[in-house]
C-alpha cells in the first residue's frame, strides 16, 4: 500500500491489533445498533415530525432551520457501543469524554439507546412521542445543545472551545484508580496546542492510585472546510508521533462495517486488559512506572455511512460531511428524496417496534444503572464530592501586635495552612501549577504531598527534586494542562487550586470563562450537584515584576473574570497574611464559583489580627479606623485601596500627608472583596448605596489605589453616588526594567504619586498644598534617583512601617478644638 | 547504555551525525570564544565593577541586587557560535530567536562579541569601560532586560511568555526563501501546548519560495524548579516524537566540551547543507513537497561550564542553575571566592587586552556586517517592509440607495477587496485564520491564493479543496500557531490579517497582549523602525451565536485590548458593508497598531453610500440625521449604537418608538471607533468633552446598544459629561440554544426592551408611555413564543427595514408647529 493509500478511510478494516471476537449474531446486533445510533444522530438534525417515517418524508416534517453536526457522529457511536461490550464483561467504572467539535449527536443517541436520557429528561421517553420531541428540541429553541452541554447526561466535557478533552479526563481519573475514561479526541481539536501538549499527561498518572485514560483519536480526516494534519501524514510519522508522546496506538481504520466491527471489538477489548494489566501488576507489585499505555487511531470518513456523493459533491468523508450534510432538503425535492433514502437506509421500521420503542436487544447490548456511561456519576462530580476535612486556619494567624507596624511573608505563612489542607485530604485534594509552586514560596505543601512525576529519576532529585510517583502536586509547564486537570478533578468530585503567575494566567482566559459558563449552566439543570469551587491563586503580582519587565506585567485576568456572571465568579485581594489565610479558607470551602485570589509572594507589612482580618474578610470591604482620622467625621479625604502592594503604599501616602497636614480628616477603607464595589444589581456582593456612602460618602474625594488597570474601578463604580470624585491609580501599561518604586511611579501608584492626587483634590489645600506638593516632588526624584544609581529602592522607603503612636498623637492633635462638628 | 544513562547530560559528546570538521587549532578558538561568551554571560549577572577580574573580586564590584538567568546561556552560546562558522563558509543569510526563558545573557554576550551591540549602543563599546556598562546595566533599573527584549538587537521574539519561538521563526521565514531562522527552542517552553502544536508548521512551509527554519531544541533539562519532560523520556520515544511530528532529529548530547565542538560543527553542518538541498532540489525541479527538514536535539546541562556542586547543593546540571546560581556572594565570603574562581576559570585575563578589548580572533570568527545574526534587517522588519499595494476600496462599495432600506452581504463583500489586496501583493500578504476563513464568508480570497498545504493530497481535495503547496492563506486549527506565524510575518516586514471566531479569540488574549507591549516597547527604541499592524476580524459574533450556545457567546476580547497601551491599540466595529471596507482599507495601510475590526458575516442593512461611510469611519463617530427626528433641537434621546447587530436592533427601535410618540424627538448616534468614547487624556482618538456633547449633550438619556460587554461602555465614558445619563446594553452571559431574537431578548438588546428603556428613561413618557410600553411588552412576548414554536424568529422581524418615507413624514408631522425652539 502506497503512503497516501495506507492513509485514506475507505475499505476493509486494517487494524494493529488482529482478532473477530464478535460472533456473526453479535456482528448483527452490533450492525442494527450502530443503525439504529445513526439513524438518532441524523434525525435529530433535520426531523420535527414523523420521527420513524411511519409516512413519506415531507419537507413539513423537517425543522424549519437545520442545524446540528452530523460528521464525528458515527465514528463517536462506533467507538461507544463497543465499549458498553466490555462494561458488561468486564465489570468496568467508565465513563465518555467526546472532544470532538459538536460531537454531542453521537452522545445524545447513546444515551437515548441506553435508557439514560428518558429517565432524566421523562418526556423524551423511549416511545414515539418522546422521541418526536427527542429529535425536535435538539438544537432548537430552548432545547439540546449540539455539543455536550451541562443538559448532557454524562458529559463533564461540552467541547464548544476545543482542545481540553485529555486534560479534563486525566483530571477525572486522578485518585480514581478503578474509572476509565474513554476519551474521543476530535483530529481537529488535535490541532490545538492545549492538545498537542495534554497527550505527556501520561507522564503524570500513576498507575496504583489513578485510574486511566483511553484516548481513541477520531481521523476523521477533516475540520469546517480544511484537511487535518494528522490524517495527511504518513502512516509511519503518526504511529511515531505517539509513541514519541509515549502511547502505544492500536489502529483501527476503514470503512466496511462488519470487518471494522470485529476490529473495533478486539482493538477496545485489548486495550483494556492491557490497561487491567499495567494496573494489577503495579498494584500487586507496589512498583509505580509508567507504562507505555495503549490508545486507539480511528480512522473512519467524515459522516461515515453516509452518502459519498451528493451531486457532484463529495459528502462523505469529505469535509461538506461536518455539520448538516444536506442543506437544503425543504428547498430540493431530489435532496429532500435522497434524505429520506438515507434515513431508511438505518431502518427504522425494522428497529423500532410499533410504538415507537428501540429493539429490545438494544437495551441488553448496553451495561445496567450507573454502569451505563452517561449515567456514571462520576460525571456528576457533585454527587460524589465530600467537603475537604479542614484545619482551623485561625491556627495559622500571623501575630499583629502593632497594626502596619510588623512585616511578615503571608503567603509562606499561608502555605503551611494549604499544607494541612493537603494532608488532611490526600485522596481528594491537588494543587496545581505550571512549574512555580516553590517560586510563589508555596513550597511548605511539598511536606505534606510531593510533585507527581513517572518520567525518568536522576540521583541529584533526591535533593531538593521533592518528585515522587504518588505526590499531590500537579506541576507542568503548560497553564492549559494544569487548568484543564484541575477542571477535571473538580468537575469529578473533587476539590483543588491552581497557582500561577499573574501575568501568565491569561493563557488560560478562554478555559476560564468556558468553566464559568459551564458552572453557571449547571445551576439551571436541577439535576446536577453543586461541585467544588475553582481556586485560582494569583501571585509574582504587576508591581513585584518590576525587574522581569514589561512581558511579566499584567494585571488584567481579573477584567476578564469580572465579565462572567455573577452567579459564579468571585475575585478577592487579601491586603495582608491573615486575611489572605480567611480568604483562601472561604475559597476552599465555598461551591460552584471560580475564585481569583491575588496576593503577593513577598514579605509584607501586616495590619490586622485574625479577629480583625475574619471581620475584614466578612464585610469584603471597610474603614480601617486605626489609619483614619476622620473619627467618624465627615473626611477630607478618602484613602481607598485594593491589594496588597496597594495598600501598602496607599498606607505610606496617608503618612506622608499626616506628616504635612497633621490636622486632615482622612478616612482609610480597604477593600477585600471587588465585587462589593458593584451596584448590588449587578452583584450579589455589591454594597447598597447607603452601605457605600457611609464608606465613601457621596461628596468627598476618593484616591482609590487599584491593584489592576485603574478603569475596573470605575466600571463597577459607575452607577455610585458620588462616582464622579473617585480618583483611581492602578497599573497602565508602564514599565520598563525598573525598581519596584519606579515602576510605581511611572502609573503613578506610589506613595508620593497619591499623596500628590490627594493634595490636588482636597478643596481648602489647593493654596496652602503647595509647598508640601513641591516637597513630596522633590522627595520623590532624590528617591528614584537613588534607586537608579544603585538599582535599588531607597531602605528608608522599603523599610517604611506604619509610624509607631504617630496617628494617635495625631488625632489628637487634631482632636483638640479642631475636628469641626458633624456636618450630616 | 542503560534508557537513564542514555538521557543524561554529562560526558563525552554522543551525536547522530559524527565527524570532525574543526583542526586543533580551530577547536582551541571555538574553546576561547565559548570560555568569553560565558564571561560574558555569567559577567552581566554579577558584575557592576571590575569587569575584567583586573583586580581581585570584592563585594563592592556585585551587583546590589542579583538578577538575571544563566541556565540557558552556555547551550545558546554553544550553537549561536558554531552557526556563525557556516555563515561565513556558506554566505548564510540567518537570524536567530532565542526560545528559552530568560535567554537574553546568551543573545546579548553573541551580539557584543559579533560587534553589533557597541555599534547599536554606542556607549556598551568592545572596551573596559563599554564592557563595565554592558555588565552593570543587564537587569538594572533603566537597562537591559533578561529576555530578548525589543531592545536587543536581532531579536523579533522575546521571550517573556513561553511558547512562541517555533511559530515566529516560522513566520519570519515564510515568502524568504533565503533566510533561515536558527531557533532555540527550550525544554521548558516546549512543554507548552502553544509550542507543542507549533512543530507541525512544517506540514505550511514550501521548500521553493520559503526559507528554513532550524530548531535546536535545547534539553538543558530543567525549568524553575523542576526537570522538563523532554529531558526525562527515554530516547527512542524523543527521537519519535520528533520524527511524528515531520522532523529529523539530529543529537548532540554531553558536556565534554572539546568533543562537543566536533559534535555541533558537524552537525549544524549536515543540517544546513540538508536544508540546502532540498531547497535546491524543489527549486529546481519546480516540485514542492514536505521533506523531512532536519533538527537538533542538544542535550547540555543547565548551567554547563559552572560548577557541579556548591556546598552540599548541586548546581550545574540542575535546576538550581536556572538563575542567579550563587545567590549570596555578597554575604557568604566563601561564595564570593567560588564565583571569583568561576569566572576566573574563563580566563578574563588571557581574552581580552589590557584595554578591555577582546581578543581579536573573535571578530574574524564571526562574519561580517548584515551577516551577523544580531545585524540582520530581518528581525527589524520596519526597515525591510514595502507598503501595500492597494486597489482603490471604494471600487468595492455597496449601493446603497435608500439608508436602512437595503440589505447585503458586507462580509463576503469585503472579501472581494481582501482577494485583491492578496493579488497584488503576492509576496508580502497572507490571510491566516484556524479554519475558518470560509465559514467567515471570506472565501472569495482563494481566487487569488489558495490554502498552504503541504500534506499529503486526495482525489477530493480538487473539488472545493482550495489546497495549494504554494497558497496565500494559512490555516490550521492552533489560533496560537495562526497568530504566532503572523506575528512572526509582521515582525519580518510583512502584512497580514487574522480572523477568527470571536467567541475564540480569548485563545489568544495573552499572545496579543504580548505583542501589544513588543511594539509599544519598540517605539522607544530609535532604530526599530515601525512594522504593519497586527490585524484581526472577528467574526462570527456573539449576537448570531444564538444556536451554538453559551460557549460560542463572549465578546470580552475588546476589554482584554483595551487594557493595552493607547499608542498601540484600535478598535473598530463598522455598522455596515462600506463602512466594513473603510475600516479594513485604513487598518491595511496603517502602521505599529493592533487592529480589532468586529463585524457579523451574515446579510445586514446597509445604511452609508461610499462617501458617507468614509466620512463616518473618518470621524469615528457622529449622528445619523437620516434617523433621527431631533432637527437639530435638543432631543429627548439619544439613541446610540456600536457594532452592526446592535445598530440594527437600535434603529428597529427608533422606528417602534415613532410608531407610538411620532412627534418624539430622537437623536441617533453611531459610534465606528470604540476609543471616541473614552477621553482624550486616555486615547489619542477620544472626543473632546465639547464634541462630546455636541453628539451625546451633557443633559439628554442616552441609550446605548452595545456589541459587548454593557461595562465596556462605562468604563470608557466615565469622565465624560452627562454620564449618568447613558444606559447601556449590551452580553451579559445570558444565552441558551436560542433565536437570535431570543438571545437578544435575555439580554435586552432587542427593539422592544430598547424602546421600553427608552419610554423609562424620557420624563415626559412616564405618564403617557405606559399604553406603548405595554403593547411594546405584548409584542415582544407574541414574537418569542412565535420564534419558540417555529425555530425561526419572525419574518416581520428579522425582514425589517427602515420604513420608506416613515421618516421624513414623522419629521414633517414634528416640524408643524410642534418642534421647540432651540434652547442651548
Amino acid at each position: 500500500m502506497s503512503d497516501v493509500e495506507s492513509i485514506k478511510a475507505f475499505g476493509p478494516a486494517r487494524s494493529t491489533v488482529q482478532g473477530a471476537p464478535l460472533s456473526a449474531e453479535e456482528i448483527k446486533d452490533y450492525n442494527d445498533y450502530f443503525k439504529a445510533s445513526c439513524y438518532l444522530a441524523l434525525g435529530m438534525i433535520y426531523l420535527k415530525e414523523n420521527p420513524l417515517l411511519r409516512e413519506p418524508l415531507k419537507k413539513e416534517h423537517l425543522k424549519a432551520r437545520l442545524l446540528g453536526h452530523f460528521g464525528s457522529a458515527p465514528g463517536q457511536i462506533f467507538t461507544y457501543m463497543h465499549f458498553n461490550r466490555l462494561i458488561k464483561k468486564y465489570d468496568l467504572d467508565a465513563y465518555f469524554v467526546s472532544g470532538p467539535g459538536h460531537g454531542a449527536p453521537g452522545l445524545l443517541s447513546q444515551s437515548y439507546l441506553e435508557g439514560v436520557y428518558s429517565e432524566v429528561y421523562t418526556n423524551k421517553s423511549q416511545d414515539g412521542e418522546g422521541l418526536q420531541k427527542f429529535f425536535k428540541y435538539f438544537s432548537f429553541p430552548g432545547g439540546t445543545g449540539s455539543h455536550a452541554t451541562p443538559e448532557t447526561p454524562g458529559s463533564i466535557h461540552e467541547g464548544g472551545e476545543l482542545g481540553y478533552s485529555i486534560s479534563h479526563a486525566f483530571g477525572s481519573v486522578f485518585d480514581n484508580p478503578n474509572l476509565i475514561a474513554l476519551t474521543m479526541v476530535g483530529d481537529g481539536e488535535a490541532e490545538t496546542g492545549p492538545l498537542a501538549t495534554s497527550w505527556h499527561s501520561n507522564k503524570f498518572l500513576n498507575p496504583i492510585t489513578d485510574g486511566a485514560v483511553l484516548p481513541v483519536l477520531h481521523l476523521n480526516g477533516y475540520k469546517i472546510n480544511n484537511p487535518t494534519i494528522l490524517a495527511r501524514i504518513p502512516h509511519k510519522e503518526l504511529e511515531n508521533l505517539f509513541l514519541g508522546y509515549g502511547w502505544q496506538p492500536y489502529f483501527v481504520e476503514g470503512d466496511e462495517v462488519e470487518s471494522m466491527h470485529q476490529a473495533m471489538a478486539a482493538t477496545l477489548e485489548h486495550c483494556v486488559r492491557e490497561i487491567q494489566s499495567f494496573q494489577r501488576k503495579a498494584r500487586t507489585s507496589g512498583q509505580a512506572v509508567r507504562p507505555r499505555w495503549p490508545m486507539i487511531v480511528l480512522r473512519s470518513p467524515k459522516g461515515w455511512t453516509g452518502p459519498r456523493k451528493v451531486d457532484d459533491n463529495y459528502l462523505a468523508g469529505f469535509w461538506r460531511a461536518h455539520q448538516v450534510p444536506i442543506t437544503d432538503p425543504q428547498k430540493n425535492p431530489e435532496h429532500l428524496k435522497l434524505l429520506e433514502a438515507w434515513l431508511r437506509s438505518y431502518e427504522p421500521d425494522r428497529l423500532w417496534d410499533s410504538e415507537g420503542r428501540p429493539d429490545a436487544r438494544f437495551r441488553r447490548m448496553c451495561p445496567d444503572g450507573n454502569s451505563r456511561m452517561t449515567a456514571n456519576p462520576v460525571a456528576n462530580g457533585g454527587l460524589l464530592k465530600k467537603p475537604l476535612r479542614m484545619p482551623q486556619f485561625t491556627d495559622y494567624a500571623l501575630a499583629v501586635e502593632r497594626s502596619g507596624g510588623v512585616k511578615a511573608a503571608s503567603m509562606s505563612n499561608m502555605a503551611q495552612f494549604l499544607r494541612d489542607v493537603m494532608a488532611m485530604n490526600m485522596h481528594n485534594f491537588r494543587l496545581f501549577g505550571p512549574d512555580e509552586t516553590e517560586s510563589n514560596k508555596l513550597g511548605a505543601v511539598y511536606e505534606a504531598g510531593k510533585k507527581v512525576w513517572m518520567g525518568e529519576y536522576f540521583e541529584e532529585d533526591a535533593n531538593g527534586g521533592n518528585l515522587a510517583p504518588a505526590g499531590r502536586v500537579m506541576e507542568m509547564l503548560s497553564e492549559h494542562t494544569c487548568e484543564g486537570w484541575l477542571e477535571g478533578y473538580v468537575l469529578s468530585g473533587r476539590h483543588g487550586l491552581l497557582n500561577s503567575y499573574e501575568p501568565f494566567i491569561h493563557v488560560i482566559d478562554s478555559m476560564v470563562n468556558q468553566h464559568c459558563k459551564w458552572i453557571e449552566k449547571c445551576l439551571e439543570v436541577g439535576w446536577r450537584a453543586q461541585v467544588a469551587s475553582l481556586n485560582i491563586l494569583l501571585t509574582a503580582v504587576v508591581w513585584r515584576q518590576d525587574h522581569n519587565g514589561f512581558t511579566h506585567q499584567d494585571p488584567g485576568f481579573l477584567d476578564v473574570v469580572a465579565n462572567k456572571s455573577p452567579k459564579v465568579v468571585r475575585i478577592y485581594l487579601p491586603p495582608d497574611g491573615n486575611c489572605l489565610l480567611s480568604v483562601m479558607d472561604h475559597c476552599l470551602r465555598s461551591a460552584n464559583y471560580v475564585n481569583v485570589v491575588v496576593a503577593d509572594k513577598q514579605e509584607h507589612l501586616q495590619y490586622l489580627d485574625m479577629d480583625a482580618a475574619v471581620q475584614h474578610c466578612t464585610k469584603g470591604i471597610g474603614i480601617w479606623p486605626q489609619f483614619s482620622t476622620d473619627a467618624g467625621y465627615d473626611p477630607d479625604l478618602v484613602m481607598a485601596s485594593c491589594g496588597d502592594v496597594s495598600t501598602h503604599e496607599s498606607l505610606a501616602a496617608v503618612d506622608l500627608l499626616l506628616q504635612h497636614f497633621p490636622e486632615l480628616k482622612i478616612r482609610v477603607v480597604n477593600c477585600v472583596d471587588l465585587f462589593k464595589l458593584i451596584h448590588p444589581i449587578d452583584h450579589p456582593h455589591g454594597l447598597s448605596d447607603r452601605e457605600w456612602i457611609a464608606l465613601f460618602t457621596d461628596d468627598t474625594p476618593v484616591v482609590f489605589n487599584f491593584h489592576s488597570y485603574p478603569w475596573m474601578v470605575h466600571r463597577l463604580t459607575y452607577k455610585r453616588p458620588g462616582a464622579r470624585n473617585i480618583h483611581v491609580r492602578g497599573y497602565k501599561e508602564k514599565g520598563n526594567i525598573d525598581t519596584p518604586l519606579e515602576l510605581a511611579i511611572r502609573n503613578q501608584t506610589d506613595r508620593f504619586s497619591l499623596a500628590i492626587d490627594a493634595i490636588d483634590r482636597i478643596p481648602h489645600l489647593k493654596n496652602k498644598g503647595s509647598a508640601a506638593r513641591q516637597t513630596l516632588l522633590n522627595d520623590q526624584i532624590v528617591a528614584r534617583t537613588e534607586a537608579f544609581e544603585t538599582g535599588m529602592d531607597p531602605p528608608r522607603l522599603t523599610e517604611w512601617v506604619w509610624p509607631e503612636g504617630g496617628l494617635l498623637s495625631k488625632i489628637s492633635q487634631a482632636a483638640e478644638g479642631k475636628m469641626p462638628v458633624r456636618t450630616k
